[in-house]
Parts: structure tokens; sequence; C-alpha cells
């Protein structure tokens, strides 16, 4: 995958006289377009992937490693790191950034998702949810009120809302409830968030420390001013037009955004929905705002959600499907563990300059994972995270030449070809 | 730890000078000595440790990160790769070098540790071992004549004989019957060796290929010649000082050796016994060749090995007790999922130049244990690696500068003090 040229000078010139967020879009065509979203940590340039790094860490690569990817912003989780080692260890040791060594842009999702697929036992009420740990068992009140404060914790440049979630496939009625829940959520993490940014953060407590453990200097008054942070709301509504067409509006009349996001999709509807949910808020949306689309990150749909004006995307597929074995190529997914590439001497794609291509073979790719090598699972991740960080790199240089939409045809074309031929020799195997 | 100067210039000059495997030793202190062992893909500099590779990775890092720590041999194991990928399999791709992507000198392990240790059933006999595979339970024969032809295929700098393991406390009888037919198995291997030099190895045979895959281009009469290889002996006998003896002296009688390796160490029997050991084999070794220490890479046990007159060691300790959660330090080790870690925002080691330590806290580091993270087990790893390699970089310079003797005992005054602090610590929490 070639580099872009990344217009730094732009870039610099973006982040000198915005205030501390800000978002200008520079080229467009159609709903498509390229643009700069400003943090108090850096410049993202958009359309842009954000890796996920769940527990502070993109798993298996090191920060510099994803950084050569050219991931400008990276996501962490609320809910794990609530969990382990626990909002306030985190801010005790200097917030989000510090902890993982990310200098650049931070988001955190506020774990709703999380708290939905992973605690033991979960009860939904008006107040919040309440769960039991899935580490330990242990019994927590997850309110909109105790996750703007764990977020303003944890110190991300971005911080997501909780919103109530619901499965992909669900009926008006159960979609109805849940999207309005999420706005009553929303005006209650904004009248949090704001608090906590006038009256500053909980004071942090007395960190305990087993003898002969080296003292932590933690300067009290300083760090209980929030930092600089961005609360994004979240559209819902499944794939109702109506109910995603009044979230918006919901979201729209109750303050001013740095940017909202897109909850709700990639759950389990089928794609041609998921494309028409975007392509309905698209128009509701305001043009002059970042739009984050939650949870999606194939290529495919990267592709076919920027052209509907989707600036902003995470995922955890790259690493996770790099894990089980499949390397995403444009010409659709490669599965390493195959036969076929028992003698492979080629890399998984060959114009792919990431460290992965550049020094390893097919052949051994498959070796390590035959063995159940840790660095198979490594040199996976970090081929897919560099193939979607430069899937976005390619479409901003395409929309910045004015070639945006022909070149996603054809890459549509392509990766979707490559699709249906591995599928038809998976068949006759 | 920091770095030694390299005298690059008296490196080329050895490798040009010397015929593809050569040894010259260019400062001693006592029987401890700085020098060159050259070999067809470059020069070692000695003492040094070797990184092991066992499935041809070092476990979850990639060639450059060891590259990186300085590491110049690494070792790979026969057995491993004879059961998978296959020793043909490794051929047929362009060899070991070619496969794992490592530029530099290796050396495979003949596997007679791993048949012992992990086959599911085995029968020594003098003509061979026969074992079942711990893969799938395949039926093997596992001869010296086997092993010969399985590691020319591998095509590793250096290949060891096939060797009969005892146990560490065995008595003087059974290492003595062990010691023997070793002797003997070494006599075999010698000449299958010296065969397939000649002959050239055995024909690939048709590579069957699933229909599409693509076709690999082996130009077969090419790759028939054996590649430039150096066998070498193991001196065994366990802890019996006249076996020892014996064991070097029938190994220098059959014939002319690029190194000699001492095996049967660091395998059950007490620390003193192992380094009297190494003290018999002094004086019967010639100190125009080079010594390798099998298995034994606890950085107290290199020092005092160094002092010994032994210029090689690996062992899997520094990435398995990296994996385990174990780090080296020149205090002795640090446990870093202990509770003391949680807001240590110290590095592992503080002088530690190696990307562990330069980048990353202790608190952080623990976080990636608890939360069971690859990247901890790799940064673990990484450092415990750097650490071995560069604790050999420090005995070659200070025996350059004729101050390896009050060094050595410095160090492991520290090492060990440090030790007794962790003991006594853990002891009271």
């Amino acid at each position: 995958m070639s580099g872009a040229p990344v217009d730094r000078a732009a870039a610099t010139a973006a982040h000198e006289e915005l205030p501390q967020f800000g978002f200008r879009t520079t080229d467009h065509d159609g709903s498509a377009r390229r643009g700069w979203f400003k943090t108090p940590h850096g410049v993202v340039e958009t359309p842009a992937f954000m890796p996920v790094g769940t527990h502070a860490t993109i798993k298996g690569l090191s920060v510099q490693e994803v950084g050569a990817t050219g991931a400008q912003m990276v996501l962490s989780n609320a809910y794990h790191l609530y969990l382990r080692p626990g909002d306030k260890a985190v801010r005790a040791l200097g917030g989000l950034h510090a902890f993982s060594r990310w200098k650049g842009p931070m988001l955190t999702d506020s774990g709703g998702f999380q708290v939905f697929s992973l605690s033991k036992h979960r009860t939904v009420r008006e107040q919040g949810i309440e769960f039991r740990s899935h580490l330990d068992g242990s019994k927590h009140d997850y309110t909109p009120e105790a996750v703007m404060r764990i977020e303003r914790n944890l110190g991300a440049d971005v911080i997501m809302q909780l919103d109530e979630l619901i499965e992909g496939k669900s009926e008006f009625a159960a979609s109805e409830r849940a999207m309005e829940r999420s706005l009553r959520w929303l005006a209650r993490c904004q009248e949090e968030f704001e608090r906590l940014e006038r009256e500053g953060r909980e004071p942090l407590g007395p960190i305990e420390l087993p003898l002969g453990a080296p003292v932590l200097h933690v300067d009290l008054e300083a760090e209980a001013v929030s930092p600089p942070q961005a609360l994004f709301p979240i559209v819902q509504g499944g794939i109702h037009p109506e109910l995603r067409r009044n979230s918006v509006r919901g979201i729209l009349q109750t303050g001013h955004w740095h940017g909202i996001a897109i909850g709700g999709l990639s759950v389990g509807e089928a794609k041609p929905d998921m494309y028409a949910t975007i392509d309905v808020c698209d128009p509701e949306l305001p043009r002059d705002k970042p739009r984050y689309l939650m949870g999606v990150g194939f290529p495919d749909d990267l592709v076919e959600s920027v052209r509907r004006g989707v600036d902003l995307f995470d995922c955890v597929v790259p690493t996770r499907m790099g894990r089980h074995g499949t390397a995403f190529t444009p010409d659709g997914t490669v599965q390493i563990k195959r036969a076929d590439h028992r003698f492979d001497k080629r890399p998984l794609v060959e114009e792919c300059d990431c460290p992965t291509c550049t020094h390893y073979d097919r052949a051994y790719l498959r070796h390590l994972f035959k063995a159940e090598e840790m660095l198979g699972l490594r040199l996976l991740s970090l081929h897919n995270v560099h193939h979607l960080v430069g899937l976005m790199r390619i479409a901003r240089t395409q929309l910045a030449a004015g070639t945006f939409s022909g070149w996603a045809d054809a890459y549509l074309a392509r990766y979707r070809a490559g699709g249906r031929r591995a599928a038809k020799a998976s068949r006759s195997t």
C-alpha cells in the first residue's frame, strides 16, 4: 500500500488556528470529505481508522509500531480500564497518555457495549446499568455520571457518552426505547461532564502501596483539574430511519458537540441495512463536525462509509482477525493457515510496505501459525492495522486529487471479486 | 546496560583472513578469553549469548528486534523443525536463513534433549532413538545418520551431534554408558556428515502443492550441494570428572573440530557441581577452539562460565521467564506481577537501553501481565534477551580492558545480593 503525501504544513496551520478541538474539511466528493480533526494531543487527518487498544495496548503491538503504521489516533476502553487497573490508578500514573506511552490523540469508549456483552449479570434501568464484573464477579453501578467520572480520570481527548445497546435487528419499539434512553443518558453525561470541568475531578484518595514499594509522587492539586476533553454523543435507533433521524435531532437540540458518533451498527444487521442507515444519518448530521462510525472495520465497509460522509472509524477486527490467521489484502482476505501457503514465498501483499510484508513470506507466516508462535499473531495484526490505516490514507489522497469516487468503485470491485474467488476456492477444497 | 565498543575493523580482518570456520582469541584473563568465531554467515564476537528460536523464531520477537539487541548468532531446533514444517520443507524454501530471515550465523541443536523430554514414547537403543511425535503420535527413527540428514537440510552454520541425554544427577555407571554411546554416535554423525558433504544431500523429492497454490521454483541441482557447515561434538559424562575427561579425550581422538560443546549441564544438578564440571573440562579442551556450554542462560551462570573459559551460550530462559513475568536485572530478578509494581514508574532497569526500558515503566508492564496482554510477554522477553546479550558484550569489554576478573566479582556480588533481598521480601509478604 503506497504512502499518500501528508500535507504537514496544512496540518500545522490547522493546529495553530483552531481552538483545542476543531474540524475542517478541505476536499469533497459527494458526501465524502477529507479534513482535519484537531485535539489537544494533535491533529488527525480524516478519514482515519483508529486502532483499538482495549486494555491500553493495541494487542501485540508496541506504540512505536502502531505509530509507524501511520495511525494518528487510538482508542481504549473505559469498561476494561475501570475494572483493571482502575481508572484512578491510571489517573495517578499520569493518565492514559502517560500510562500507555501513546503521545497522540486518544479516545475512550464508554463501555456500553462491553457491559452488554461481557459482564456476568447486568440489569439495565433508567438510573444506569448494574453489572457483575466478568473478571471477579464484583458488583458495579455503571451510571452516566459514573462513566463520566471514569473517562475524566482516564483522560483521553475524546470520551463517549454511555448509551444503551440493543441487538442489531431489534424491532421498532425496542429500538425507540433504547434510543430515547440514550438521549436522556446523554443529557446526564453532559451535565456531569461539565460539572467535572468546573469543579475539578473527584479527589484521588490515598494510594495504598505495599511495604518497600517505591513512593508515587502525585501533585494532587494540579491533577484534580480536568484535562481538556470532548464528549461525543452517539446516534442510536437501530435500522429504523425515523428513529435515526429523531436521534440526530435530539442530539443536536441538547448542545454544542465537537463530533458525533453513529453507534449500534455492525452488530448483526445486514450490510445493506448498515449502509442505508448511514445514508439516513448523512443529511441529518452537521457537515462541519467529524462523524465517527463505531465498531466498523472491514475494508469494504470503510470505503462504503467514507463515501457516505464518515470521518472516523475504530474496530478490533484487524487485530482479532490477525490473531486468528486472517489477513486483509486488496483482493479480499487471506487465511494464512491454508495448505496453499505451505511453499508460498510471496508476502501477504506484494505492494505492501508494512514490516510483515517487507520481511516475511506466507510460508513462514503459515509456519508460525501452525507452530502456535506469538510472532505470527503479532505480524498479521500489524499488517492488518497497517492495511486499514493505509486504506484511509489512500482515500484521503484520492479525495485531495478529486478521484475518490472512481477509486472507491474500483477498490470495492477488486476486493469483492477476491472475496468471491476465495469463497469458491474454499468450497472446492 | 551500556554498549561496548565493537571492533569492526578487527572483525572484518578476521573474516577475511580465516577460512569458512575459524576461531581466534585476542584477550585473556585466567581461563576467560575474548575472541572471534568465524562462520559462513559472519563473525561472532565471543563470549556471546545465542538467543533460542526453537521453531525458527525467538518467541515473540522479530529478527530485527533480536538483531538490535546485539545478538550475533541464534539457535534453532532440529527436532521441532523436523516435525513441523519438516526439514525438507525448510530446505525447499531456501534453508533456515532464508526461511527465518536471520542473516547471521545460526546453530541447530540436534534435538537429543527434546526427544528425551517431549516425545510421547521413546526407546533408546544403540541404533538410535525411536519415538512418537508429541504433536500427532507419529513414529520416527532418530538415528545419528538421520539427524545429520535433517541438520544438513536445515542448513545452519553449526550443527550438533546426536547425543544421549541422562538425568543431571545420574550415577557413574549410567553416566558412563551414555557418554560412551554419545562418542559412538559422534563417529556415526561424523561419517554421515562427511558423506553428505562429498555426495550431496538426499534428493528433495516431489513437492506436492494444493491446486491453485503458487508454484515453488527450486534449482534441484544447486540445492543438493551441502552448504558449508561445522559439526560440533558434545562433551558428556554427568558430574563425574573422570567421565568428562574421558569424553573430551575421546572427542579429540576422533577428528578435527571447529568447536566443542559441553552438554548435560543445567539439567537438575547443583550449581557448584556445574561449575566444578566446567573446571574439569577447561584444561582438557583445546584453547584454540570455541567452547559452547549448552542450555545455560542465567546471568550468574554466564559470568561464572566465562571465567572458566566458555565462549558460547544458549538458553530458552530469557524468553521463557519473560513470558512468565520475570525480568533480569543487575540486582537479580524482578517479578513484574507483584503488587509492589502497581504504581512503580521506574523502568525494569534504570541504566538499560533496551526498547522495553526506554519506553515503558513497571506499572504499565505489570498491567499488561495482569490483563494477560501479549505485549507484556514480548516486552519482558525482549528485555531479557537484551540483558544477556548485553552482559556478554560487557564481559568482552572488560576482557579487552584487562579488568574482567574484578568486574566479574563485583557483578556476581551485586546480582546475588539482589537475589537474597528478593527472596527475603518474598517471604515477608
